[in-house]
């Protein structure tokens, strides 16, 4: 059997990236593997804490720098105490957002800086990296529809933004996937959830 | 007048920076200036917020990365929200604990490293620095007693450490303020919670 593998799941709000997950994890474990289910911000005890802080309270509570500072902070401590150990056990892990996400919203949209976010990743957690990074894009319509459809997000100070924002993000996904291209696989997330799954099962099918 | 300036106290547990905080402060009061008294972790009400999290829990409940990052969160909310707007108002500002303590703790004694605590320090606060630091020197016995005389702290993560740990603190504040002579001055603090005041106004003159 191959080497367990990180896998993340990446992309604006609204694009499937929860739905995805649960069944590309379901078609891993269809094939034997054993499979660790994991979010951003979040993934461990001290992680959720500081997720708390994140989503809680007005859209400028935090300065950009300083909620990529606590994004680090997460992220560091998931890695640590969640995905490193679950990978040294043989599980595979998929992450719902992970580093892009933060060089998307903090770096590029949010103003800190790419090249910051991932000094911060580096210092934090030594910049390990996803093996896969899958990119679910939509056209923004769409996503914005699917969005709006859901009752509890666009309520906290993460969810409810306006459109130019979407686009904004979907713009510095575009660059991420631009410049890590081995890596970093943009999906076509349109369409039934299962034929969106069967192009993820597909575009991993190397690392299987 | 001169202009409002922002001075910060430095040093182990125990070495009296509580006592002469208040006690800096009230002198320049005496002298006619508004000043505002503040400490970290903590500050403002963000960064207050990461204080809980940073000071409960069991010792090993953080990584020295994610701890790293969380003082750098908080510190920049505190630079951003109460420290900076303080002296564009004309306030003087006085900090228990700043930059240093995060560089002596986390970097130097907690392994991070004094260069990433400065870069982390860089991308949330624009590195920005007090106009004058005074580290606080005991006798490390002296410090230790005074330490165990205190009922309140010694319980929470950061304040219940051995000898061992405050000696190597020692040592990381006098790398520190070697390589900064001019903003950051040792000051003796043994002897009469007066004459420590008066030591800290004499080597404070020439920004008054």
């Amino acid at each position: 059997m191959t080497r367990a593998r990180f896998i993340t799941l990446e992309g604006g709000e609204g694009v499937g990236k929860s739905t995805q997950l649960v069944a590309l994890a379901a078609a891993l474990r269809a094939r034997g593997l054993d499979v660790v289910e994991t979010r951003e911000p979040g993934g461990s005890p001290g992680a959720e804490a500081i997720r708390q802080l994140l989503l809680q309270g007005s859209e400028d509570r935090w300065t950009a720098e300083s909620e990529a500072l606590l994004f680090a902070a997460a992220r560091a401590d998931h890695v640590a105490r969640t995905i490193k150990p679950a990978l040294a056990a043989g599980q595979w892990v998929i992450s719902d957002r992970f580093i892009d996400s933060s060089v998307a919203y903090q770096g590029i949209v949010g103003h800190v800086g790419a090249d910051a976010v991932r000094q911060l990743h580096a210092i934090g957690s030594h910049g390990f990296l996803p093996d896969r990074t899958f990119l679910l894009r939509l056209e923004n319509r769409a996503a914005a529809e699917r969005a709006r459809a859901r009752d509890t997000e666009g309520s906290d100070r993460i969810g409810g933004r306006e459109q130019a924002f979407h686009d904004r993000i979907g713009f510095a996904f575009g660059v991420i996937a631009n410049e890590e291209p081995e890596r970093v696989r943009p999906i076509d997330a349109a369409g039934a959830p299962e034929a969106v799954t069967a192009r993820l099962l597909a575009a991993l099918e190397d690392l299987l």
